[in-house]
């Protein structure tokens, strides 16, 4: 069922994002290929479905949903492209493609990452492609400059790039965890609760409980996919994490240990949505799907 | 006259710059040091200059103001911190000091480059930072993610490492400076005239057009600087254009007839602020020390 769900998604926000890249002019051409490319790479689109998933949570519409699922992919894309390149985690394989600056050049990686961040901010702050009131396009706004930037996602590469070679304690891992990879998974169900209209209070709250609990719960399940998955499967190079020393879930508590820990988040994302209906099944699906993928 | 203004300019935009750099938490913090080194470097912030000055020739309060020069010099040192990395201009020095990758590494540089863009954003979202009505923080911000991303300033950089040992005629060249510098410089001077509440069609089109005269000016000139100058008097390495086989005004047309364009665009800027009276001063005495500054 999510698999369905996760399809329908995935070419909702495809065919926003595709719209995207028409280069306006020739000079330009090579430069929205390489944002196309960094994009248009048959993603999972996680982030998303995040943000389709809480806006029907909270019964909005998904045509309101559509400029937030695209910024958040954007952000997210562009952090790939950026944390891939040769200065930073020097990874040449992305879900089985080579990397942009593999498939293109350094400098065009980088300017597509850059082109990219512009990108979600311009779609956000659009009315015909985010559909919102000024206020509500101006809260998604400041969410998610807030969530990609240095007290969040960006912040938590930094946090992660200092961590090589350190011993970290659980604490420490899961600081640098809400800010990597946790703030934008954040963002991405506040900005489908907003998209939604709805302004229940609690239900937002319980929202951002859930996103608390599968975000950890995501990150935890992709270092235990990091040790036990293959290069195939992952559709990335496998056991880059301990090559590089990098602390892992499986490294401070025990495979098992992680395991169960995983489990445990989902149990508490489910937890959290039981005061909802039907409408949330697909946030539950996900939170189960989240510690069962196999990549 | 223009030194005092601009020193005015300055301190206010520091001042409110300044206020971005603490970091939210000792693991961040020499993130927040990057970026804070990547913008706090004595700049003559000509751009926040442009807000300001815009600001005050349709006679607004330059508190209002703050807010769009504070973004616009974020996102022109982030520019420059990602245009000087090994992989696009490989510079070294910047304003006479190590740039950002040489101070730090390029991982930080990377990273201090993407957090700027985003805080950029989050300052023009920011009611406190920036006190405008919601409509007019959302077309700052639609104006700002165009100009600074890939149909403007990244798009210019891409068309300008692209260039490199191409024969440019005049009209292409100008096609790259228009994004590459221009696009930001002609944001800045739309931000300040959003950011007086003034809504004169007319007046905000005749800032449009001295914004593109001296955009194109103080690209011309700077191609003059880097084979007339010495490095110590730039703070950058003098000569880098001819070294890298790039494209330049002198090159093209021969340094007198650079020069002499420079003048002409001077005029031009000159000529469309005639119907605006002593409010427009500022941008006057810019238009002319864009053409007279050795650096």
């Amino acid at each position: 069922m999510i698999a369905a769900y996760q399809k329908r998604c995935q070419t909702r926000v495809d065919t926003a994002l595709e719209a995207l890249f028409q280069a306006p002019r020739t000079e330009l051409e090579r430069l929205y290929q390489a944002m196309r490319y960094s994009v248009m790479n048959g993603g999972k689109r996680v982030r998303p479905l995040l943000v389709y998933a809480a806006c029907e949570a909270l019964e909005g519409d998904l045509e309101r949903a559509d400029g937030a699922a695209c910024a958040v992919e954007l952000i997210h894309a562009y952090s790939l492209v950026h944390d891939d390149l040769p200065a930073m985690d020097d990874d040449d394989l992305r879900r089985g493609q080579p990397t942009t600056h593999k498939a293109f050049d350094e400098a065009s990686a980088i300017l597509a990452g850059d082109g990219l961040q512009s990108l979600a901010f311009e779609v956000l702050a659009d009315h015909r492609r985010n559909p919102q009131d000024a206020e509500t396009r101006l809260q998604m706004i400041e969410l998610l400059s807030q969530a990609a930037g240095p007290a969040g996602m960006v912040g938590g590469q930094a946090i992660d790039l200092g961590s090589v070679g350190l011993q970290l304690d659980q604490q420490a891992l899961e600081v640098m965890h809400r800010h990597k990879t946790g703030a934008l998974i954040e963002a991405s169900v506040a900005l489908g609760a907003l998209a939604s209209g709805n302004t229940d209070e609690l239900a937002h709250k319980a929202l951002l409980q859930y996103a608390r609990a599968i975000g950890l719960a995501f990150q935890v399940q992709d270092d235990i996919l990091d040790v036990e998955s293959d290069t195939a499967t992952l559709g990335k190079t496998q056991g880059k994490d301990e090559a590089h020393d990098k602390p892992t879930y499986p490294a401070l508590l025990g495979l098992d240990a992680a395991k169960d820990y995983a489990l445990e988040l989902r149990d508490q994302a489910l937890h959290v949505l039981r005061p909802f209906g039907n409408s949330a099944e697909p946030l539950r699906e996900l939170a189960r799907y989240i510690v069962e993928r196999r990549s």
